[in-house]
């Protein structure tokens, strides 16, 4: 079946980009891995979560790759982000390097905040790293619809990024073998 | 066809799990299994179900899975809780030794109440048996955030724990001997 | 490929089936038929539906699948379904022997209305036959849980039923004849 | 795999259309397309998009496919589509011939206006052609009900068009040649 085979490394790039003036957002899932257990099971090793990239603007529509900063959005903060109210504001933090030697030295914030008017919101990312002496902080303001486009298309991945669309390759055990 | 029937009998493990100070609860949607008719058609045998199961704590990120306790929701129930408005409560009774002689013996009931200031809920499972002359009871308190990740990823699982998602694997009726 | 052709052919059997005092109701999900054209191109023949069964009941839990009516949603139908507010109602007029010479002899309604206490609906379905000079009327009361279940799955189906569905069967074009 | 390989150009239609007393208004997803990398990985050539469908009526339920007037909505412009509210419009603005000689010589615009009684909208289409010099302008009034399959499909859809479904055909990373 090396159709099949063939396809199993390749990887798909089709993030949600929103370019505005000072920053580019991009929006994009990133899959679970399995472990297969001896007994055949498939167990999830590594959770899937919502990657979100920022990318300081350099020019009209030029956006500087080099100096992107990432935030990995786990299934609960999907979860707050697409339960958020109109009128509601969410904040998250992390810190990449926790549980290792290097805890606090780098510490990332990301803040999705209402525009006063209801016409959207302002997510943005700020990065303290000690260890750099640097400190950036990059924000796209972001449109009623672009919004409903992140809920949507964040509400579909979920159950893929936390393994449960795992479910629907199976066959049904009523028929196993009968194939 | 051995790649795919070898992953037949695979089983995957991807439960939603959420960590509190006195338990965890981890949510898991069951498949329903099918039976094959002589004409060839499939009939749900056993309906799915999503299950829940509490652990209590016995230390600092350490649970008991030994005495967990098991809740199995059916999908007029997964109807409930994703219908729930965020001050509203709903309440399941379920004798898993019901229409056997033990009925009546282990009385299970599972709760789901709003926090006071909406930010969240609490989900109690109480577990009477008469037989062993035991009750437990176990709670967790659930985020607005981790409720909605329980909400969509319940309502993705519904129609496949009710067998619907079998529609998407058949070929359309139109080219059948076309292939 | 003698496994996949000899699917093609099943039919699979899971309604959602609600059993009351005086009849039950069940929900079941009808796929649209395609006609493939010369060019290979596959275009919806036969529109699908949403299957609603009422059964008379003739007993304690005990229904009379003989004396069945059926009444099958349209794509808008399940449109108006799953965006009733809660307060809302509403009725559908279906001849089933429109544009034959039997037109106006069986008038089938189907309505929805909510309980005046916000805790449901009663699904009724009136047939008037002036071929057979009967008429029945059958109806189910229908909690808020159990029309979550039937908002859920029906919104689930209503892409399959319109045959958008088969978009996710495709390869992308970029990638034809590559594989 | 020739029965897999033999589908792939297939294309398939299945638009979802509302046939009024002046115009008909079809919809239907198109998908994106990809470019494969020398390492394998997909790339989002072209995004998809939603296809808006407007034909003048010509006669009782006749309508003129010559006189089709189309527009294109992206992702961004679905989701303004699927978040809109009860009493809210929108509009939007397209230059098909933007970047080029052309530009500015043909405006399209399509605006949804909520009926001022809540009971659905109203989709009218206004392209002018400077080129032609010829102005048409097709509308439809679109009920509830029609707008709720609208909203459903196209949130479902909407992934689709944004590439993210490909997430579903892949294997997970951990179990690569393991098949």
């Amino acid at each position: 079946n090396i159709a099949v085979k063939g396809s199993i490394g390749d990887r798909i790039f089709a993030p949600y980009t929103i370019f505005k003036g000072k920053a580019a957002l991009s929006v994009a899932p990133m899959l679970p891995t399995f472990t297969k257990l001896e007994s055949g099971s498939l167990v999830v090793d590594r959770r899937g979560s919502i990657m979100l990239t920022f990318m300081p603007a350099i020019g009209e529509r030029k956006y500087d790759r080099e100096r992107r900063q990432v935030f990995s959005l786990s299934a609960t903060e999907v979860g707050s982000l697409i339960s958020l109210g109109a009128d509601e504001s969410c904040e998250f933090f992390h810190d990449p390097s926790m549980l290792t030697s290097n805890a606090g030295q780098v510490r990332k914030s990301l803040s999705i905040k209402p525009h006063g008017n209801g016409s959207g919101y302002f997510i943005a990312l700020s990065v303290v790293n000690n260890l750099l002496k640097s400190k950036d902080n990059l924000g796209v303001p972001v449109t009623t619809a672009e919004f409903a486009v992140m809920k949507t298309a964040c509400s579909f991945a979920l159950p893929h990024i936390m393994g449960w669309d795992r479910l629907t390759n199976k066959m049904p055990r009523g028929t196993e073998g009968q194939t």
